[in-house]
C-alpha cells in the first residue's frame, strides 16, 4: 500500500483538526516526533484544534496533561471535547435539580461550574430521586459496576429523564495491546436495557466538528476546504471529518494498523482523503 | 393530559424552528388555521425557518408548493431541507465523475446546479461503472425497485464510494390513515445488505439546525435559549432539538396522537418541553 | 380487558411447559396458591416441565430451591435450564483445553461434571491463554465487573474462541420495583465491543424447545397441539412458544402488568393465545 | 492456507447435511463434480440432506430442479427447506380466516396443501382486512415492490397478526458476480418500519437443524457427533450448526472466498471445524 508524506498533504491545509489518542499520544506518552509537527504549524502560521472524545476532565486540565508530557503548543482553547458540547448541553437544558452522574469527581467538577447540583451514582438513595432532572454519563472509573451499574437501570425505570453520553467511544487504549471499556461502551448497555434514547456527544456527530469550526480563529472567513481532519480512527475521526465536508487523514500510530487499513476500508466504506503513516511532520 | 396554549408558548422565543409534514401541512393541504400562525410571527416580528427532510425538489419549488396552497409567507431562504446539506456534502467531497442517483429526475435537477454529473439508477450499465464516484438516494419514485434496487447492490459490492441518503425519515403519511415508505427506510435495507456506513443528512441529526442556525438573520447574535423547535415526531423533530440545546414543542396534528402521547415519551425518553393541540395560533 | 380462566385453559392440554420467575415464584418465594396448580396437575396426570434461563446451578439444585420453599412437585428431571443447553455444547464442541467463565464457582462446578477444565475469569493471566479454547458467560456475579469485563474483551481481541452465553434475558427481578442486570445484558455489551458472533442458549430459542419436548415422557407420541407453553414475558416465553408451534399464555404475575399488556401486544405483534391473571388453578 | 481434503473430511461422518446454493450448485447449473459426491455417499452407505433457505418451491419441485441438471440422488424426502418449517408453523398456529403471502403463486400451492385460504398481497383489498390472520413471505418476485410493500406495512399498521418470514436469507447469488436482494432482506425493512417482531424460519435458526435430525433414518439412535454440516456462508451454515453442536465444513464455491476466509472467521469468531476446497469428493 502507497502511503502519503503526511508534511507534504498537512502544507495544503490552512486549520489542522487533530485527534488525539493514537494521533498525537498514546495512553501515557507522546507519538515520537509529534513536537516536529507542532514546530511546522507554528513556522507556517497554521491554527489547529484537538478534538477529543474525552469529558474526563476540563479543557485546561487536558492541556495540562501535554504540557506535563513536554508538549507546550496544546492550549486550553485548542481543545474540543465531547465533554465541552455534554456542558453546554446541561447549562441549555437543565435549569434546577439534581445532576447525577456516573465518573470521577474530577468529571464532575467541570459541570459544577455551571452551578449545577451535581450526585454521584454511588450516593444516590434510590428511594429519593424526586430532584433528579438529568443523568450524565462521563467516566468509566469512580463507581462499582457491579452496583451501580442497576442502579442507573433502576433510576431510569422510575424517573423519565435525559440521559447525557459524554464521550461516544467503546474502548480506549491502555497499551499497545491492552483496552479498557470506556463509559460509552457501557451506556449501549444501558440504554438496549432500558429501550429510551440517550443523548451522544462526541466524534463522528457532527456537533463536535462545528463547536471546533465555530473556534476557529477568523471563522466564518475559513471555508470547509481549507481544514484537514487527521484521526486514527475510521468509524469516529473519518466518517465525522468527511460527513462535515472535510477533507480526512488517516493515520496508523492508533487503532489501524497498515495490514489491515485496505480490508477496513472495503468494509466499511469509510473512505479518507489520504492515508499518511503518522501525523509527524519529517 | 393537560395541553400547553401554542400562542402563549411560542410567544416567549425570538426565531421559529418549523417541521413541515404534520405541523403545517399534510400530504395534499395546510393544517387548517395555520396562516394565522403566520401572521402572528409577522405582526410580532418573530423569525422562522421550516426544517424539512426532503431532498424531492429545491428549496425554490418547495416554497413554491406551499404558495399553491395559499401559504405566501415561507420563502425559499426560509427553508432548510436535508436536500441542501446533501447537496453541500457533494458540492465539498465529489469534484469529478459521475454520481449515481435513486429519485426522480426533478430531485437530481437540484444537483445538477453543482455542476455535478448526474445518472439515474435506472439508466446505469453495471459493466461500466468506473467513473461512478458517489451515490446518492434522493427519492422513492423515479425507478422499479424490483429491478434497482438489487442494481444498487451490485454497483455498491463493485465500487467502494460514499453513499449519501439525503431523507432520514422511514415513512411518509399519504392520507390520514395511510402511509408510504420513504427512501430512509429503503436506505437502511440496503445499508443492511452491504454492510457499510452510510452518510445521512436530515433531523434528528445536528446537522441540520446547525445549518438553519447559520441562517438565522442576526446570527450569532441570537442564542439557543430564544429558539423554539416545533414538530410532530418525537424521534426527528424532538430528539434533534433537544440535543441541539433548544426548548420544543410537540403538536399532536401529525404522527403523535393524543391518546397514546404520554406512552410514547415515556417509553422513548424524548421529552418534550411543551406539548400543544397543534401549531395554530388562535 | 377481558382474561381467560387458568383451569379451563389448561384442562385442554396434556403437556404443560412453566416459565419459573413471575409464574411459579418470585426473587424469594412462591407465587401464592401455585401449589395448587401442581396437585390440580397430579390429579389429572397431566405432565409438566419448568423452562428457565437461568444457568447459575444444576437442574438438583434449581429444583432442590423449590423445595425449599415447600413446592415438592417439582424434580430435577422436570428442569429444562439454558445452562443445560450450553453445558450440551461445550461438551459436543469443546474436546480439550481450558473453559474461562464468567460466573460463581457454582455455576461452573454443573460444568465441571462434563470433564471440562475450567477457569474463572478472575484467575486468568492474559499472558498466558494459548490453551483457552472457549469463553462461557455463566452468572453476573462471581467477579468484579470494573475489571474483569475489560479483561474478557482484551481475551477476546487476542484469541478467537467459541463464545458461550448461557441466559438470554438481559435483567431480572429482584424485588417488586427492582432489578439487577443478568449475565446475558453484559453479553450485549462485550458482542458489541469486539463485534463477533456470540452463540446464545435460551428462551425465544427453539433450542430450550425441543430439548424441552424431547424430555417429554411419551414423546413422539406426543403432538405439538397438546402442549401449552405459560410464561410472563413476551418477548422469551410467547415468542419462543408461538414459534415453536405451541399454544400460548401470557399470565399477569412478572413482568407484564394488566395495565400495559394491550399496548404491549400491539406494539410487539407477540400475541399470546390467552391471557390469565395467573397461573394458579382456583 | 492450509484447507482439508473433503474426502477425509467426511469419511469420519455417518450423516451429511450440505446446504444447497454455493455447495451443491449456482444460480442455474450443479458445481462441477458434485455428482461424485453423491456417488460415494451411496457407496460408502451414509445418509445426507439438503438444508435450504427457500421457500419458493415444495420439497417435491426441489428435487425435481436437481433432475433437471442430472443430479438424480436427491429426493424429496432428503430436502429439509425453511418453507417446510413455515408451513408447518401456518398448520398449527393459524386455522382459520386469510393468510396474505408476498411471492409466486407458485410459493404459495405449498401453502394451500393445508387448507388454508391464502391471498397475494397483489390482490388484497386494504379495506377489507378483518379476515386476515396472519402475512407471510415467501419469495421476492410476485409482486410489484414500488406499490406492494407500501401496502404491506399499511396492513400491519391496522391489523396486529403474525408475520411468518420463510426465508432468512438477505441476498442470492444471481450468477458469479451479481446477486439479487432475498424476501429475507425485504423483510428486515418492514419488521424495522413497523416495529413488531416478525417470526423467521431459515438457518442459522436451530429449528432447521432440528427438523432435519428428526428426519434421519435411524433417529434418535444416530448422535450428534456423528453429523457433518457443509455449508458455504459463516452466518447461516457453519454458525447455525456450530450452535446445534454439530462439526462443520467451511466449502469455498460459494459467498466466501479464498482469499478473505481468514479474515471473516476472525472478525466474525464463526469457526468452522474444517475448511475444504469444494464438496467434491475426488
Amino acid at each position: 500500500m502507497q502511503t502519503d508524506n503526511f508534511k507534504s498533504v498537512v502544507s495544503k491545509y490552512n486549520v489542522i483538526f487533530f485527534d488525539a489518542f493514537g494521533v498525537l499520544k498514546t495512553h501515557n506518552s507522546l507519538i515520537p516526533g509529534i513536537e516536529k509537527t507542532f514546530a511546522y504549524l507554528r513556522e507556517t502560521n497554521k491554527d489547529f484544534y484537538v478534538l477529543t472524545n474525552d469529558a474526563s476532565r476540563s479543557p485546561e486540565e487536558l492541556a495540562a496533561s501535554y504540557h506535563r508530557l513536554g508538549l507546550m503548543d496544546i492550549q486550553p482553547e485548542s481543545i474540543i471535547s465531547s465533554g465541552m458540547l455534554a456542558r453546554e448541553y446541561l447549562g441549555l437544558k437543565v435549569s434546577d435539580g439534581t445532576v447525577v452522574y456516573l465518573g470521577t469527581e474530577e468529571s464532575a467538577h467541570y459541570l459544577q461550574t455551571l452551578g449545577l447540583k451535581t450526585l454521584s451514582i454511588r450516593d444516590l438513595d434510590l428511594d429519593n430521586i424526586g430532584e433528579v432532572n438529568a443523568l450524565v454519563m462521563l467516566d468509566d472509573e469512580g463507581f462499582d459496576w457491579n452496583v451501580h451499574l442497576s442502579k442507573t437501570v433502576n433510576l431510569l425505570r422510575r424517573r423519565n429523564i435525559p440521559v447525557v453520553v459524554a464521550n461516544t467511544d467503546r474502548t480506549y487504549p491502555m497499551s499497545s495491546n491492552h483496552v479498557a471499556i470506556a463509559i460509552g461502551g457501557v451506556a449501549d448497555m444501558i440504554e438496549n436495557i432500558v429501550g429510551k434514547h440517550f443523548i451522544r456527544f462526541g466524534k463522528p456527530d457532527a456537533q463536535m466538528f462545528i463547536f471546533a469550526y465555530e473556534h476557529i480563529k477568523n471563522y466564518p472567513a475559513v471555508g470547509k476546504k481549507e481544514i484537514l481532519m487527521v484521526g486514527d480512527t475510521l468509524h469516529t475521526d473519518i466518517l465525522g471529518g468527511n460527513k462535515f465536508g472535510l477533507d480526512t487523514v488517516l493515520v496508523l500510530t492508533g487503532n489501524t494498523q497498515a495490514e489491515n487499513v485496505e480490508v477496513k476500508i472495503q468494509s466499511t466504506g469509510i473512505i479518507p482523503t489520504y492515508i499518511c503513516e503518522s501525523a509527524v511532520v519529517e
